[in-house]
């Protein structure tokens, strides 16, 4: 691989068949679909890809499947985030075994550290483990936010090589992107997909957006509209994406997300739809609200 | 055992080498030392036994040297909390094996889970783990409050058999408390130690409190002062433990507490002072700190 | 007055016709009522008697009606509390004008105040009014907490005289007991009725209690229970509390606390229901529930 | 005024002389740079103007220099954000007596509403006002955040003709920019300035940028810019606006933005520097960080 990642990494979620194993024929059947999009990269394992709530023998089987299947056609990014470092970094060897291009890690969620001790964390981990490391910012989930100031300082750690945002702060992610404009080798990724347009007009280097499980090449396409700076086209798929994006707040809780797009790639045919324990699958009415949005889009 | 568990149950700290592997010889040294107090049980691997932080093997050898070295003498809870169910199972059937006489998991902790979900969570963890199981409320770590509400339905399930609480909230500690009185079969247990005078006072059935560590006898007789509403004498210890409390607000951020606890033994002679990856051991300017407060406390 | 102020002193409600002017038969007899429980004291304008959302005119006729009313048989406190400095100023002119005993101010709410910009505020506030001062805690409607430090520190300034913790947090409520205690100048009062007794058994001087509006004499009776150390006694005041304060819980957001009081003092026939704008009474389906919770109280 | 508000309308500051009374020499000259910039409004009494801390006697004034310095030649907004309903009201009919163009209200800031609540709030506001009311979303300050459903809703309710966004959630607008997409009678405004390029990108109207106090240029020309999709001078604008951005993270706390504009106006030689009560001016070491800021800029 020549030069940083760059484009859409979609994280991909975990389908799990109804007794909580990998449903691997729906995995396989969902990278393929994925991959189909034009899509630059994969990332598993992430907070769509419920890394944290899978165990270590789940966690363990999704990196074999996914690197077997995928086999070299995209790079893959494999999440690490854990309570506990030694997991991180035994997590980090079997993605390493397996091929993947580099690990992403989230601030470990059970202590609340401060800016020194994330500081620690971070530089600790990259010695640690045989992969370059992504850094990702998600305080909604880890009660800790990386402020642009830790994660510039971050951004000189020898390994660290990119960063992935899903804060919900453009003011933050704007004084990242103004800090480490140029940088030819450290990617800076957007999570929310309602922000890619903004954020890749303003210079990021691709999205890590939850709706590429559904629709891959909407979110191809709004990162090459914003690489030209096609606005028109920009504002088009802006309103795909909001229409789409109303999958999200179908039932309540911040398990929503993930319970939304499960149960719309299972109507669409592609994996099935079991969130992890103990998590539930949306019940009737709710799969008919998917149905609802599902109709309004262009992938239906 | 006969009748539910009473008393002062500490939370024990996990020595750890400079290396990071469990200080057999420091555990040994502190589990005498409490049980020396007369303390009524132990709690391994909750917050200040760091439990979530550590990973899986130095969990598994946390619980099979304490099993060993107590042997019986007091009954053991292990905190089984983590991100994934999954792995909460496991260390269950670890501590089950050890012979422990129940777990004890705070909520998950990376999705923040809706108070129907959380019922669910319990549900399921009682049902698929071979010991009993206590309920701990840790809302500045798990970013997940269980209201008092939660709790009463959940201390109708079979197999819970008690409550932790660490929120710091009287106000729902007494909705508890006055919903489950009388109950012969549920222990209901008060986190921070600065509460356990009130808490007994009104009902409760012991204390987990941290300072325990390092002065057990002061937490057993709050404990015993409070049972026999002996006012001028809880006054007394009151203060004491508000004397030695200034440990945790020495350095910052929430690994202080831990910090602190464990520069104490250290200087006592008892075990080691390293704290989990990454946190460090105090300075020689906070190790100073550390021993002023001692030098003010009845144990030093 | 000889000495400091101790005892209950309930954060009276501003009663409201529905055209939004004062009740002002129905503040009479509420007073009155009030004043036949044995109350020590009276405190009007707090968060219980709406004053931050009163308009100007109302706060002073509240403060003039009350004080005539009352007519030198309590103390009477009067809120101060304001986003701008300059209109606590004048609130406090006003009440000493009509012969209050002190003011209570909260920190202003609009920006988040830093700590030393706290300690300034009450530093200045204090040199510019012409009443005794009371700090008054409440991080739930201000988002500012004083932790102990300040309260400690400002405990010093010639004029504060005193503390009320609303922050519902027993742990810092302590820290503060323990550094003031045997201050003969400087009085400590908790808000939560839920704490009052145990906050009277660690020393505090007394509760600013919002259910003494609906049943003073029960807040008269735990104070003097806790002030013998009657511990039976106040188990039993305890569950009475607890009962009523089901009353809290009736309605949704932080406005159900004054509709709750408000709503059962109109069904006990004492003073009008109307909340300020733009609350509304409670509709019949929660006046029953109020009315349920009355009829389970020993003063309906 | 035909159409609706459009463009960049600065949240002007309050200039206070040291003894805390308007500054009327610094306002005037203030008011004349701003207009000389270009803008399409003024914003006063908003929450870079210190309106929730100033006293009714400061607020009165600074509406009533405005206008008569202004003199129509744009249209005034005057913010009448107060946790009493009544004051708003008062504010709003003092504005209008000095032929302003709207008010701008936040939520009430004391007690936190529920969603039925706040749609109340703001329906019964613009019945008893008699000026256009624009909708300001400030969830750092009033604790209470308007979702964008509470938003579409009242965007329906007459009398409600514009919306200011400081949520900071890029999320959040394009839901209500989706929604709203169209409407020839309702303005929606940015309110952070790092955000205005590309909220304008996406159809809003413009932006209550507090740095246009110190460059009123440099935000007519993004807003411009960006009306005309013209992405290269975009990006160079916003590097200017995040070097810019730097005053406001100089001292701590929510203070710090007004003291920074403050400051560097003053440093500019166009007005007094002074807070109000309690906030200080910056010290010296603080005053030579603006001083490098302000180098660094086209300004200076």
């Amino acid at each position: 691989m020549k030069g940083k990642l760059k484009g859409i990494v979609p994280p991909v979620i975990t389908p799990l068949t109804r007794d909580r194993q990998i449903d691997c024929a729906g995995l396989k059947k969902l990278l393929e679909y994925i991959l189909a999009g034009g899509v630059h990269g994969l990332f598993i394992l992430g907070t769509t890809g419920e890394g944290p709530v899978l165990g270590y023998e789940l966690q363990k089987k999704m990196i074999e499947e996914t690197c077997a299947t995928v086999n070299g056609r995209v790079p893959i990014l494999v999440g690490i985030s854990a309570a506990a470092m030694d997991e991180s970094v035994k997590l980090a060897e079997i993605a390493h075994r397996n091929g993947a291009y580099g690990a992403v890690a989230a601030p470990p969620y059970y202590f609340s550290l401060g800016e020194p001790e994330l500081i620690d964390y971070y530089e600790t981990l990259v010695r640690r483990i045989p992969l370059p490391l992504f850094i990702y910012n998600m305080p909604s989930m880890t009660k800790t936010c990386l402020k642009p100031a830790a994660i510039i300082r971050l951004a000189e750690v020898p390994g660290i090589i990119g960063y992935k945002d899903s804060s919900g702060s453009m003011s933050d992610f704007h004084e990242v992107l103004s800090a480490l404009r140029g940088r030819e080798d450290f990617s800076i990724f957007i999570g929310p997909e309602e922000l890619l347009g903004e954020a890749v007009l303003f210079g990021a280097d691709g999205g890590v957006t939850g709706g590429a499980n559904l629709n891959p090449h909407l979110f191809v396409s709004m990162y090459e509209a914003a690489n030209r700076s096609d606005l028109p086209e920009i504002r088009r798929l802006q309103d795909e994406i909001c229409r789409q994006r109303k999958l999200y707040f179908i039932g309540r809780y911040s398990s929503s997300i993930v319970k939304g797009i499960k149960c719309a790639l299972a109507l669409m045919g592609i994996c099935s739809e079991y969130p992890a324990e103990p998590f539930h699958i949306f019940e009737e009415k709710e799969k008919n609200e998917v149905r609802k949005v599902l109709a309004d889009l262009s992938i239906s």
